[in-house]
């Protein structure tokens, strides 16, 4: 797959300064002329999308005029991120499952390869005011999950997403925020230097251009994305009528698996998960039940038909990492990147790619090649 | 429909002297020879069944030898008790899904009809070392269903049950106790004073006969008729591999509602009961939740063609007490009980039996007539 060209690149990073996160109106204008075009209309150099309603095609247009493309890509540049469109070979395709709902494009900083590693994902999410119960929980999951080598989608809010973070980091575990706002905008502000961590050892992403800042309605919409770039989701904690809620709604919408972490009925924290699981969600007490339910088609799928890359087409690194794995056994991060010769991020980082591309896998925290890999390398 | 003679009851009776509960080859024999004629046969009278064990008839013949059941029947009669069969018109027909598990009769204690009650009732069960949560929701919840017109059935154990028990009672509801001992022998010592209780406000119902010990296997047979008896069983605590949850699996096979009630994943008295919920049982957080499940048939069902049975068919006390409810509003039992001229528990026991016929309804812990009651009474 090559990548999309720099004309469409810069058209849908522009558009992502103009449209807001979701919107189903341009996200069918986009389907329809193209992210090129469209600009172009939106600019005055071509006519609007017929039957466009004018007071909204107007307001576009006034953003349209005031938006600084180069500014944007130079910003993210400069912070080490990039800018995702689809069509990348880095591009999770199963945001495709938002229809005209899908992400114009994605913003996105740390050293990941962000497909490979939503290949294997599971969200974890629920209230910002949680109990100690919820953020231990939330923590003991992310941990979990982490050290059966899944990698842990969140929000970074205050409370369980950032619990769950936070116990997927301590566990070397890869784990990616999906934010509301620029992914070079720490929100919340106490959260600076989790996202900062995350952006390093990590994934940040976001639909939202650099410097944007987030709006409940941005939050709303930032969930749709948690929805279908997972697996599945998992609530640990949430009042009825939560935000997380609707994340996990929209993943059973998505057909995604939707899952519940139990608590004391006495609990008002608790109320939103046992309504969802009344609505058909999965029970689920710890990281082994989550990935029974989610690794039921996945964990299963790409590992036993070998990997789904011929090992010369690894990038470099990739292959510097693999080949310091030794033949039997197992080896942790750590002694993998001093083997290969990387740094211990990198070497983590492309740990989870191997594994979604099916040559390794992670248990009880150790890497370990799988068996059939190297027999069937090439074999797709 | 007219109840068993006396012949086949003395015979039932003596049976349950002689066959441990739930044997399913004496049910089998019995269904085929009746149980005049399998008594007569333990009694050496006649032969033995075709093709039984001789070892398994010869020890039933030493306890056949050896029972006295005049002593039996009038031990049970002077505490007030009575000895019930199939065919009995109190004999609680869903028993019979039980097949040739079926008790073989059951003695009991206790003022109120135990066909009416069990008609509409739940069980609730758990752990015996249960935690201050478990005993809380239990009571809780046993209230709630006492204060919309169902009857509670438990097993009289500590813990869970014993809370349960007392949650029905103190909202003046409707509860019974299956023991796994006689009706006479309050086991755990400890609830002597809780079963005392019942056997007057409640009912309390026994397969073993009286003076009868429980033992491991009776305690674990009982489970099977509070799982047959009920509409659902709700698990409120319970460890892996516990009683209750053979209580709730036995209620799942015999298409009963199987319902559990989470807790904290960190507490080991809540995992058996989330094993259950991701085995397909489903979550209930109230007594509001249990009775939209179990009333789904129950509830709607009887009441809604009208009355069971014609007015003037009733026993004078059930009629009279229906006699002392107004015909707008409600009444609690005492006042019921006033105006009627009854003493509390008998009101109180007639009034649940006058919902099952669908002639009254509680709401709220306040009974009251049903609205279509006297214009259809007598349809049936």
């Amino acid at each position: 797959m090559t990548d999309v060209g720099d004309t469409e690149r810069r058209a849908r990073a522009a558009l992502t300064r103009i449209a807001e996160p979701g919107d189903e109106t341009v996200g069918r204008w986009l389907r329809q002329m193209g992210p090129v075009e469209l600009l172009r209309a939106l600019k005055g150099e071509r006519d609007a999308p017929e039957g466009a309603c004018e007071q909204k095609f107007a307001g576009l247009r006034l953003r349209a005029a005031r938006q600084d493309t180069a500014a944007d890509l130079a910003a993210v540049a400069a912070i080490g991120g990039r800018f995702l469109c689809p069509g990348d070979e880095e591009w999770p395709g199963q945001l495709d499952d938002l229809g005209d709902g899908r992400p114009i494009g994605l913003w996105v900083r740390g050293p990941a390869n962000l497909r490979l590693w939503a290949l294997r994902s599971v969200a974890v999410v629920g209230a910002r005011a949680c109990t100690d119960y919820g953020a231990h929980m939330a923590a003991v999951l992310g941990a979990g999950l982490a050290d059966r080598g899944w990698t842990v989608v969140s929000g970074a809010a205050y409370g369980v997403d950032g619990a769950t973070h936070r116990g997927a980091l301590a566990a070397d575990g890869a784990t990616i925020a999906v934010l509301a706002s620029g992914v070079d905008f720490a929100y919340p502000r106490g959260h600076t230097e989790l996202i900062g961590r995350m952006a390093e050892q990590g994934l940040v992403i976001a639909e939202l251009p650099p410097g944007d800042h987030p709006t409940r309605s941005r939050f709303i919409l930032r969930n749709r994305v948690i929805a279908a770039l997972t697996r599945g989701t998992v609530v640990v904690e949430a009042e009825l009528r939560s935000g997380s809620l609707v994340t996990a709604r929209r993943a059973m919408e998505l057909g995604r698996f939707t899952m519940g972490m139990p608590g004391p009925v006495t609990s008002g924290l608790s109320a939103g998960v046992h309504q969802l699981l009344r609505g058909g969600a999965t029970v689920v007490t710890d990281a082994a039940e989550v990935v029974e339910l989610v690794g039921s088609i996945g964990e299963l799928a790409p590992e036993r038909r070998g990997p789904l890359l011929a090992r010369d087409l690894l990038d470099p690194v990739a292959a510097r990492v693999l080949e310091a794995l030794p033949a039997r056994g197992g080896a942790d991060a750590r002694q993998v990147a001093r083997d290969s010769g990387t740094v211990g991020d990198v070497a983590q980082g492309k740990l989870f790619e191997l594994q979604s591309l099916g040559f390794v896998q992670r248990s009880g925290g150790r890497w370990e090649l799988v068996r059939t890999a190297t027999a069937t390398a090439g074999s797709r």
